[in-house]
């Protein structure tokens, strides 16, 4: 078998097989099949696309690549969760002791931010002392006695997709729906969970923006995953303004404490709701939709899930204290209202420019080796279809640093797209693929 | 500028400028762009193409990344020919002396076969003595004296273009025509003639197979031409079958010696024809094709055209009395008839087949480093449209090794398509771009 067959055939359209893939992918990996190569097949795929038999097996492929966790020490069904990166994405925070509080385990890789998308151990990293680097024993452990445990990517695992993305991402080949969906699958698929529910953004801050490309890309997913011998399932949620109105480390825990309180907003609540309702069924935990709501609205109300929620943080080195009292969090010291020019009402919010705002004030990083300032970022004062009128405040900048501040309020401001009509709000949940 | 943004713009379909075209080929020359962003790029110029402009500004490119030869010293216009290649393309041998002793000055390089195809260098070493290592001095010394010089590849000549056919070449990005056209007319641009003929060959041993394709390519390579200041055409010539009987070196040489005899094969007569007409006309030396025909004749006739070979030969060490008794030529001892079959006629003759049997009789290099046997070869005895008789002789191969004969006796005869029905000849000469 030789590469340079794989890439003309693929060139012409032609499908690949197993055996191909798994060849192709295997000699990727070890090096003995070159970068130039790989990056000529993978354009290739960009023009011709993977029927969802060569998907599976491609993310099948990179799953072996490297180690496949054992979670068979915890106990019950594990559900694992991915979203594909959003602005003011906090969900996992509110959603894991939600359902943790309801008995279904949560033993969860996460990463940290880059560039616009904020990282969930970032976010976790505003609690004193907290620490995702743990052991695969204390990992385990901690499932079974407090029902979550959140540790960052460790282990080798889907080194292939590592590679690969590297490789895809410096040569203008990141936007192939076979590509994307395999390179989330096959993460997911090593990280050990028994079921997996996918959050698929869509919208002007999603990565993809149209509808039609979330629901292909949700649909390439969840059938990987049932091909795989997992039950998956995805929500499609909404993301042409930012998630909530908190966007920034601090600012996003104390909004989703806020919520594990029963008072978090609307659009935030709803996804935490849909994930939640769609996990506790694959977890066995509720018959039907009204059900999960149901068990959901009760442990928020009687305060099981933030107190779930301390004990997470506790068990991983952090101070419980915070949790019960969220004004304790670090945040900057300079507030900068950021004022609307004209009367009218909002459009939409450009997520991605929100995002790179933040980052701008210093709270994303813009290499991976960046540090960041957790108690910087930005809290929006009006959404999509909200009225304002000229000089009220649209947004407000958490800042400690000075010198930017006008250009980074000007992004703000220009992120806001207002018209004198009020125009119909987009749906937070855009559908289900089951 | 970032090759990253060149990449995204032409797989999206968009154009190039010349400055991105620059950027990108000094960039890849100088090795500050990676083979794997390259071979991304030529697999999304396979799928997206390149507008005549782009194709020229990459061939520019190409041309001004090494030497670009200064042959002013040579009295007249320069004209240069060059072939797609083909398999018995003895061309070059016989139209170098028609044109030169017409006063159209032929300063050449030329390489060595590879595969199934054979090198004019290769050929003219037949001639004991002949080198093509000759300095630049005497390049153009023998060309203002005898009126013609070929020399090997010599200099840095669009080393740009070498490092990017090897890079092609393993990454299945070869057969896309703005890609080959800018391959093609890089070397010949560098190579400093005032004018250029191209020989583009069409049907199963041609690199297009396709009329209209071959159309194309010719059609592109003319236009760069003519946009890079040179007079530029193109006759597009048969090659659904061998040109010619012989196949082989030595064979190829007699049989060019006797078509500077007047004797030679119809088909390689008419197609040393078109080119030479074509040469005589862009070198000044006739005003239409019908002048041009008539001196050609006037000069095979009286035998001035073979005594121009002789004295090219001489020129370069090698032994004229060879071209006057080409019966001194060596050929190989054992002679092997291939017999047909079946009665009926031939339909066509898979030239590249021919070329691989030539190539398994120690004919042709199957690497740059084979040694090869200048004696061996094929002569065909059936061509395209002719009768033939179950038990009648094909072709006959000259062999030096019993152990391999009947292998490739059995390559030679599938080579040949016949039927019962008789079938209409394709036309030696397809067309010309001018």
């Amino acid at each position: 078998m030789r590469m340079y067959d794989l890439i003309q055939k693929k060139k012409r359209g032609d499908e690949l097989t197993g055996e191909e893939i798994r060849y192709m992918i295997a000699g990727f990996t070890d090096g003995t099949i070159p970068d130039y190569q790989m990056s000529a097949m993978t354009m290739a795929i960009c023009f011709q696309g993977m029927n969802s038999r060569e998907t599976a097996d491609l993310t099948l492929a990179m799953r072996d690549s490297g180690d496949v966790l054992d979670l068979s020490g915890i106990r019950g069904i594990k559900v694992d969760k991915h979203s594909t990166g959003g602005v003011g994405d906090k969900t996992s925070l509110a959603l894991t002791p939600v359902i943790a509080a309801l008995g279904v385990p949560v033993a969860k890789m996460s990463g940290r931010g880059l560039g616009h998308t904020g990282g969930t151990i970032d976010k976790l990293e505003c609690f004193p002392g907290f620490t995702a680097e743990i052991s695969g024993e204390t990992f385990i452990r901690n499932v079974n006695e407090t029902g979550i445990a959140i540790a960052g990517q460790t282990g080798n695992l889907a080194p292939a997709d590592r590679k690969l993305y590297a490789l895809r991402d410096v040569t203008g080949t990141v936007d192939s729906l076979p590509l994307i969906a395999s390179s989330i699958m096959s993460k997911k698929l090593a990280s050990g969970s028994d079921a997996i529910v996918l959050d698929v953004k869509t919208g002007n801050g999603a990565f993809m923006k149209e509808l039609k490309d979330s629901r292909a890309l949700a649909g390439a997913m969840v059938s990987i995953g049932t091909l795989a011998g997992k039950k998956t399932a995805a929500v499609i949620t909404d993301m042409d303004q930012p998630l909530g109105y908190a966007v920034g480390n601090s600012l996003e825990v104390i909004e989703a404490i806020e919520t594990l309180q029963g008072r978090g907003p609307e659009d935030f609540r709803q996804v935490v709701f849909a994930l939640g309702s769609l996990m506790l069924q694959l977890g066995g935990r509720a018959a039907d939709e009204k059900e999960a709501v149901a068990q959901m609205e009760s442990v928020i109300a009687d305060g099981r899930a933030l107190e779930k929620f301390a004990q997470f943080i506790a068990a991983q080195g952090g101070d419980p204290a915070y949790v019960h009292d969220p004004g304790r969090l670090p945040l900057a010291s300079r507030v900068i209202p950021v004022t609307a020019t004209e009367s009218g009402y909002v459009h939409r919010i450009l997520a991605e420019e929100i995002g790179v705002a933040c980052m701008m004030a210093g709270g994303g990083r813009e290499t991976k080796e960046s540090a960041i300032d957790l108690s910087v970022g930005i809290v929006l004062k009006k959404k999509n279809g909200d009225p304002v009128r000229a000089g009220e405040t649209l947004a407000l900048l958490y800042s400690n640093n000075a010198a930017k501040e006008e250009e980074i309020c000007r992004k703000i401001r220009m992120a806001y797209e207002t018209g004198p009509e009020k125009k119909e709000k987009t749906p937070v949940i855009h559908g289900y693929i089951l």
